[in-house]
């Protein structure tokens, strides 16, 4: 039997400060200039020599405000503050390679879904067929009050609200345009075929539509669906919808239980557990040799900031840890959903001098340190002793965190036949399921899907045959 | 004294049949590959070599669905649907290119405007500073009822509107982040000085906000303002914040009425003449020979459809033509607002064939035919009589309409010093008006400027400071 293939994607973000924080104070870091074009498409074709299967970007809207009820620490540390658009990016990241994939962060309590649905697809006609969207609801204050709004939805109706605007785009990618309504007929004088082009409507507690889709059909139709959330509402969500789940692990019991989880309620959502893909969030520090790697983590670890990563924490889970003294035990129950239960109870025991003890490189994520054949030899752990199909890589010391990986972990995975050596063909979803370009009939959206219409181009003189909704 | 310099961009969108309707049945026109990247790069690079200032996208929300109460032709003859998304196409553009300007629409009904505010400072900084916004309101119903609304807000509230959501984007890109603000000071552990990053608060009659803008300042901060309103209340806010403006027009006496009116108006609103590009949109048919020119336009007009092009006219005024006998005098009053008076009362004498004969190649605009001494007369006369900065120069069957102009036009307006002979260095704005990079004080967004806090970054350790507003 085959060897299980370990999917790749890097995990970054239009930011400076990223997950790793303060190494963007390194002097061979360049994510300072995450505003330039050349930051992207070099990072692109770095991946794509890499053969990541994709680069995954994370989205904020709203700051940091929680750690000393401030963003002073925020603004000097640039913790994810300035964060540029990351959707905008794309398409010149696309013009410079060929099969990378792109999962973009949008935020469907803010995007208006009409508006959301002709974006996706754009991308995915430009990309031929590369885009995923990771779904989120946001969970900022801030973000809330910069949109003009009193405060923030619950969490549970903020799904509630997702699957409301989930079956909306669903009915505009997958309902709107039959396959075959576009025919690019110039001799006939036919672009579209009106019989196969049906108006939407929806009529939902939170959104309504009456309209068409503005876009032909594009290769994926709906894009690859990315999801991350891992509250009991977010993993019910995300065993629904997800084609790719991102969890963020550190205990290898405890991710296996999740992992098992998530495939099972999959199962009991009438999907197969291998729809889903999953991927554990990770960083690498590698060397040619273990004394290599050390030394460079050593080097790396002098201009992480332990304090930023916890300011970032304290917003993800909504504590001001600042307000604690360095060993006084910390209670933050109540604090945000974001969180897996069991990260939860972890960090209840724990006090502020030992949290900062973890943030080691700034970031609370599972850092490898090594040569490849150990990083190597962690990462098939994760993926065939947990069940995780793959890692979201996070940058360090930006891009030659990357370039090492690929030049070291990369080769070593290949020659014990875990990583792939070549791209296969096609769309995004293809390649990761290898089941063609659309979701299956088994996927909720597919349930949006127009019965072909057999009308011939003549009937759609007729204005009933046009609109048979 | 030097000759007036003519502007000019070319006109798009990002659909295939745009405003000279039918030609993408032309053998010859590519418009059916809108959807790739190549279209659009190739395009860019082609514009580039033509020292064109811009590339102008417009865009719609909505569909064409007044003509025969149906959107059967417009689909049949692809009337500006499908239509993507004309932001996402910035970037892979901007890569492909070192100075072409980017005047994008969109349509800020629709678009929230913090997460507007950010998508144009993100491009600003991808292009270096060379990005434009054409503000408009939306006009269809279609478009309303898509977004989810019960129909379309009154005319004159729009614009009421649109006031009130400049205010808050000018608070954004102007108000949020001094200059000074950003210091990438690796070695000092600062990105950004907390003192001079500001909360900004609005709480306008439609928009309110609390909370800081999400990006650092780019170039021009405030994208280039394009608008594109002909009516009294369009006018009037075009004089307030537009620095181009887009007219559609026929009669030169006419326009060059227009044209004084709206610099009357700026300098009513506290601005300059001159602050005001304007610009004309034409197309042109250009050959060797005037004999050339004419073959070819014949050729052309063999592709082109005057039907569809009433059908786009039909939405632009909201009146079905289709009821009317071909002879029948056609009225509309209560016509769409977006048609100046002078238009109105043209078509108001006008039956259908009249109406179809002044569609000749599925357009209203003035098309210029002949030899490119010809073209470069009306082009000067345009801009020394009537008074216009520029055109917004349509394509016909693409890309060939454009390298015929680039080929034949250019060089010779050239010769004549109407058009330069290389780009100036700087952004889109100091391109075009040649006083830098930012929006003058005499302009309203200038108001919003924070006064530049002199205080050094150790106050920035204190609450108060960093949080003045």
């Amino acid at each position: 039997m085959a060897k299980k293939q370990i999917l790749l994607n890097a995990f970054n973000m239009n930011c400076v400060g990223h997950i790793n924080h303060g190494l963007w104070t390194h002097p061979r870091d360049n994510s300072v200039d995450y505003n330039t074009l050349e930051y992207w498409t070099d990072l692109a074709r770095t991946l794509e020599r890499g053969l990541f299967d994709g680069l995954f970007i994370a989205d904020i809207i709203g700051v940091y405000d929680v750690y000393q009820h401030s963003i002073d620490l925020t603004l000097r540390e640039s913790i994810q503050l300035p964060v540029n658009d990351p959707l905008l990016l794309v398409s010149a990241m696309a013009a410079a390679t060929k099969h990378l994939g792109f999962g973009i962060t949008s935020n469907l309590s803010y995007e208006p879904p009409y508006l959301f649905a002709r974006r996706m697809s754009t991308l995915d006609h430009l990309t031929r067929g590369r885009i995923g969207w990771n779904i989120v609801t946001g969970y900022l204050e801030s973000g809330a009050r910069a949109m003009g709004l009193d405060g923030l939805t619950a969490h549970d109706q903020r799904y509630e609200r997702a699957e409301d605007y989930l079956e909306l785009v669903y009915k505009l990618w997958e309902g709107s345009w039959e396959d075959g309504a576009v025919r690019r007929d110039k001799a006939a004088r036919v672009f579209a075929d009106p019989a196969r082009v049906h108006r939407v409507r929806h009529q939902g507690p939170y959104y309504q539509l009456d309209g068409y889709h503005l876009c032909e059909p594009s290769i994926q139709r709906t894009p690859l669906l990315f999801q991350a959330g891992t509250s009991p509402r977010g993993q019910q969500f995300s065993a629904r919808h997800a084609e790719a789940i991102f969890i963020s692990a550190q205990d290898k019991a405890a991710t296996r239980k999740v992992v098992q989880e998530l495939r099972q309620q999959a199962v009991q959502a009438g999907r197969r557990p291998e729809d889903l893909k999953i991927f554990v969030g990770i960083a690498a520090v590698v060397g040619k040799t273990k004394r290599e790697a050390e030394e460079k983590f050593d080097d790396y670890w002098h201009y992480a900031s332990a304090e930023a990563g916890l300011a970032h924490f304290a917003s993800s889970v909504n504590v001001d840890f600042a307000r604690y003294g360095l060993d006084e035990p910390i209670d933050y129950r109540g604090g945000n959903a974001i969180e897996s239960a069991a990260q939860t109870a972890q960090a209840n025991a724990l006090n502020r001098r030992k949290l900062l003890e973890r943030f080691r490189l700034g970031s609370r994520y599972p850092t490898l340190v090594g040569d490849a054949q150990h990083v190597a030899d962690e990462l098939e752990s994760w993926a065939n002793d947990v069940g995780v199909d793959g890692f979201n890589l996070s940058r360090t010391v930006t891009p030659e965190s990357y370039e090492d990986f690929i030049d070291l972990v990369i080769p070593e995975l290949q020659s014990r036949g875990s990583y792939k050596t070549a791209y296969a063909e096609g769309s995004l979803r293809h390649k990761l399921f290898g089941a063609g370009d659309r979701l299956p009939a088994r996927h909720p959206a597919a349930s949006q899907r127009h019965v072909p219409t057999a009308t011939p181009l003549a009937r759609a003189n007729q204005h009933e045959a046009a609109h048979p909704v």
